[in-house]
């Protein structure tokens, strides 16, 4: 998206970090600067110095990342001509073996092995599997590795699991992120939007060795990153839980859901249900008029923009709805972060995988409003679809709620456009619009799907019950938070 | 309500208490048997010797419980002829000081204080501040305890904050739990319904001195509790909280919510919206059936005689409703049993009180729903609520996930009565009936508000998406759940 959206909106934290081998680049944002790497192909010749010593890289997992990963690095690693051979590790019996081996990866090449093998004969070691089993695995792992090596992590939960446990990592490792969230989901989704903006965050947890900022790097890199900007572990899965329950998933979901309910009820002082709009109508001014031009137009111009391409009776809707809205949405956006960031919410999704077997989540996608959607996408016509003010009021509202408490908490002005603008409407928006809100929430991460069924309805609930009441009984339009907004 | 409805239910972990003063009951359910003791003012003159060693009691806070405790507890003891003061203890500018002043209690007689200052005095302090308070002021209120002093609790809150602190408490004083929930609720209420069965939990969870269990006998007895059964301070506030989450109060209002939308929708396979009933139909239909003769079907017949009330083609769509929707209740009260257990619900209430002065909780009582509610009870003729055969199997079935899984969690057979059936049935329902289930959401404790705000639409959704669903596809009716059901 645009510098333009994000800009101004955010106050960041400034995160340095220590390279000998890659180039730091300086970049100013209104208030805040911070430091980013610039990736590519043409940065390949310096892997050799970035992963000086690692002979093996283990890649734990064949889920929706790894593949990916494994033969990204692979290749970079081959192109850059260095000697480090890529190894991955899989429990025996999992059905992914197989998968592994028509890949290229043998256990007769050294390449293929059984999870701790692999990990005990790494000098890095990437962990991408699923989280629930992350939560379960982690102790044996961390016992199993080489000291000197390096812990890659795609994704600080593990931070959050061990926090709860009240346990800490070696001290005799590296710790880094390589790889941010956006990516992985990216991923999850199989496919890549536009081949823009795979922004890649890093971060250094421990360094050990006194190279974990370059091998975090290098990795960023080597996956085929274009551009890796640092945080922190913590606050990258506080951002990342945070955002998939908010305006990535989880609001926009509950949302949509009661705009649906609105537009085809209506209900306004003395209006009976008949006054509504018909189930397809309501469909398009809600879920489609999000997920098409209010993310467009977010993404290649900015929130503001949106606002400016309404006439004067739109502009007038949408400052109402923005207005009655952006409390409501703050209130439980504040609300997941503290739950988050307590670790509450980790550690209620490592109790709801201790019951998948009894209580296997379901499928929220069969509900009447999502076979209409189905029906509704099949007879799209693209340039059709409206920007409805109210609609765009409710959800541009929601997506500076969930940059507020990410900004009020002080995380780094690149990750809050990330986790709450760039993946929304460069990378799910979009998913969503091709196959729907709810079949987007059924194919996430566990992590996700059960954060998005958690809030999802909670966003729905303090709309209707709060938001939709007060643009009913004519609250005035809180001009503050309107000039806020416009001058974002 | 009925023993019926009750036993066979549930079994119970069997806690004994040491009591030198009252007489035990034992009485026997089913598979399971409990010690009892029964009140009464016949027994006012064991008060005596159970509150032996005791001069002063300071009662803390005047909000819901405090002032009919307080009074009662002074009656009962110059009933008894005993010689012991009864103290308030406030905040010198709090507003409840010209209250209790108004009801007689005086700075000049000793009998109202600052609440510290009472504490340091009294040789039982009972805790009735708030929840927030309480989490607040636990470390002072503790610290200025005599050695020897009991420590009354109305509500195992304390220990949940506690145990998230890690911290316990001091060594030298009794602990004990006085009164039950269910009290608690019906003063909130500001009403006892049918003056019948206010039953008092009470709980030993530190004893100093060796008579604490008749310090807390002796203070049910005295308040004027009938009948006080046995719980531990765990066992209550799990099971208490939990239950306001669940049947009580969330669970409740989310699955009117959601029956109110399907019968104003009325959707199955190919019928559009105008084949729903009218608003003030789906109204009584849901809401007006399940707080008027379902409640009372169940108070004095118990929940099989709601099923056996219906007719043939009433019974089969009570049985399609009432296995659709047992499991996905149940994945959500477990989920509440395990967010209370492991200390987040309480935590996030602790929370979230700190965020109120930027964030009140608003009312939820003021969407359409809950106007059109309020002029069907205007123009309500009792005698013409319907008993909806798809409500009653939608709620009985929540009910029983909600003792299911108190029992498997081994909650005293009496406990479990309490926070799923009684509660509902003869305490809140009927209050529900009058004022509305929003409304009573809106005027319950913050912990309680919080926790239905929170898990309604938990239950609204998954009834929706998964429990509907099945309906609406003509899944199997799960003969298990029903036969399970009507062994009752």
């Amino acid at each position: 998206m645009s510098r333009r959206g994000c800009a101004q909106v955010c106050n960041a934290v400034h995160l340095d970090f220590n390279t000998k081998v890659f180039e730091k680049e300086h970049v100013k944002f209104a208030n805040t600067e911070e430091y980013i790497v610039r990736g590519g192909r043409d940065k390949f010749p310096k892997l050799k110095q970035a992963f000086s010593g690692i002979k093996t890289i283990g890649v734990l997992g064949w889920g929706s990342q790894a593949p990916a990963q494994a033969q990204n690095l692979r290749e970079s690693i081959a192109d850059a001509g260095l000697d480090i051979t890529v190894s991955i590790g899989l429990r025996k019996d999992s059905p992914s073996w197989a998968e592994a081996e028509a890949t290229g990866f043998s256990e007769e090449k050294g390449t293929l092995g059984e999870v701790l093998d692999v990990v005990s004969k790494s000098d890095m070691v990437i962990l991408l599997i699923s989280d629930a089993a992350q939560a379960k695995l982690y102790p044996r792992v961390l016992a199993a590795m080489k000291p000197g090596a390096t812990l890659g992590l795609s994704h600080g939960f593990l931070l959050g699991v061990m926090r709860n446990d009240g346990v800490d990592f070696r001290k005799d490792i590296n710790v880094v992120l390589g790889m941010g969230p956006s990516v992985r989901r990216l991923y999850e989704q199989g496919k890549s939007v536009n081949g823009a903006g795979i922004n890649c965050s890093f971060a250094i947890h421990q360094d050990y060795t006194g190279t974990a900022a370059d091998i975090a790097i290098g990795w960023a890199i080597a996956v085929g990153a274009p551009f890796a900007f640092p945080t922190t572990l913590e606050s990258e899965y506080k951002s990342d839980i945070y955002g998939e329950r908010c305006i990535l998933l989880g609001a926009v979901h509950g949302m949509v859901e009661a705009l649906f309910r609105r537009y085809t009820r209506q209900v306004t002082a003395g209006m009976g249900k008949d006054e509504g709009m018909s189930d397809e109508e309501a469909f398009v001014q809600s879920v489609e008029s999000i997920t098409g031009p209010i993310s467009k137009t977010i993404s290649t111009q900015g929130m503001v923009a949106v606002y400016n391409m309404l006439d004067e009776a739109g502009k007038k809707v949408f400052q109402e709805a923005y207005s009655a809205s952006f409390k409501p949405a703050m209130d439980i956006c504040l609300e997941i972060y503290e739950d988050v960031a307590s670790g509450n919410e980790i550690r209620s999704v490592v109790q709801a995988g201790a019951r998948f077997d009894r209580f296997p989540m379901g499928k929220i996608d069969s509900t009447y409003m999502w076979k209409v959607g189905s029906s509704v996408r099949a007879a799209r016509v693209e340039d059709n679809i409206p920007l409805n003010p109210f609609t765009a009021g409710v959800y541009i509202a929601t997506m500076m709620a969930t940059i507020e408490v990410l900004r009020e908490k002080g995380h780094p002005y690149s990750e809050i456009c990330n986790e709450s603008i760039i993946e929304a409407v460069d990378s799910l928006n979009p998913y969503m619009h091709a196959r729907g809100v709810a079949f987007m929430v059924d194919n996430c991460s566990y992590t996700a799907r059960l954060g998005s069924r958690k809030w999802a309805p909670r966003f729905d609930y303090i709309l209707e019950q709060q938001a939709f009441t007060a643009i009913d009984s004519k609250a005035a339009v809180q001009q503050e938070s309107i000039s806020k907004f416009l001058q974002v």
